[in-house]
């Protein structure tokens, strides 16, 4: 079993690769960047996340017990550039979402040279990041981001 | 790329193998036995589908203008027993899915040796397909077909 190709499968079906944003007073930019990467799934079909979470050796299983599902998840950028993004380099997905997966790459990257802190890093990570397919829920718009900075 | 273990992923997310019944006066049992394999997407991430039409050399495309999705299915037995369950078989899903799986694949083995054109072949594979995650779309009880024959 070459699990590797399958969970690229699996995650190229169920998975997300997500940046969001939060305003965040704290910081110099005024915003915070999360990155996460996911996999929901019902509940009765669980063993595919545990598969994953020890694959990857990182992410939290959550309960949603709103719509009672169960969610493979990290937020955490060592884990993500370190664990995640490389699976995925080695063993690519092959629809469209890889574009996504690439934007995300991106954004994870530029985070980890802290270039996210400054103005012109954080500009390239919210425009990498509004060319995602966001399953249209964000919360802020580009602009009100730019025009905050 | 092993490609056969990524549409194993994939299908485990996404894919659904369906076993369902239709009223058929010119059947001896008064009932058609209708296995299906099918996996849908959005038509924006479309290319995965067209890539396991070409991988199971079978398998039609089809829009559902309804919902926006474009769907992958076979409904042939033949496709079914030669080139759908074979695979699976040689590339295990991992998730409760697999359970599914295993009945739909008994269902067909059943209708290749053409034992459901009999009660007592029909009986075997209602017991059989009632046992399968059917996401609640069934037109007839298992009493309703049990009854009737």
């Amino acid at each position: 079993m070459s699990l590797e190709h399958y969970i690229s499968g699996y995650v190229d079906g169920e998975g997300c690769f997500n940046v969001s944003f939060s305003r965040r007073a704290k910081m110099k930019t005024g915003w915070e960047v999360k990155p996460s990467f996911s996999v929901s799934q019902n509940e009765d079909r669980s063993q595919v996340l545990k598969i994953m979470q020890k694959y990857f050796n990182c992410c939290t299983l959550r309960r949603d017990y709103h719509d009672k599902t169960l969610k493979l998840e990290t937020r955490q950028l060592n884990n993500l550039t370190e664990k995640i993004i490389p699976h995925f380099l080695k063993y690519p997905l092959l629809s469209n979402k890889k574009r996504d997966f690439a934007l995300f790459a991106k954004v994870c990257q530029i985070m980890a040279s802290k270039k996210h802190t400054k103005k012109k890093g954080l500009v390239r990570i919210v425009d990498l990041a509004f060319q995602m397919n966001s399953s249209g829920r964000r919360k802020y718009s580009k602009e009100e981001i730019l025009n905050s900075l």
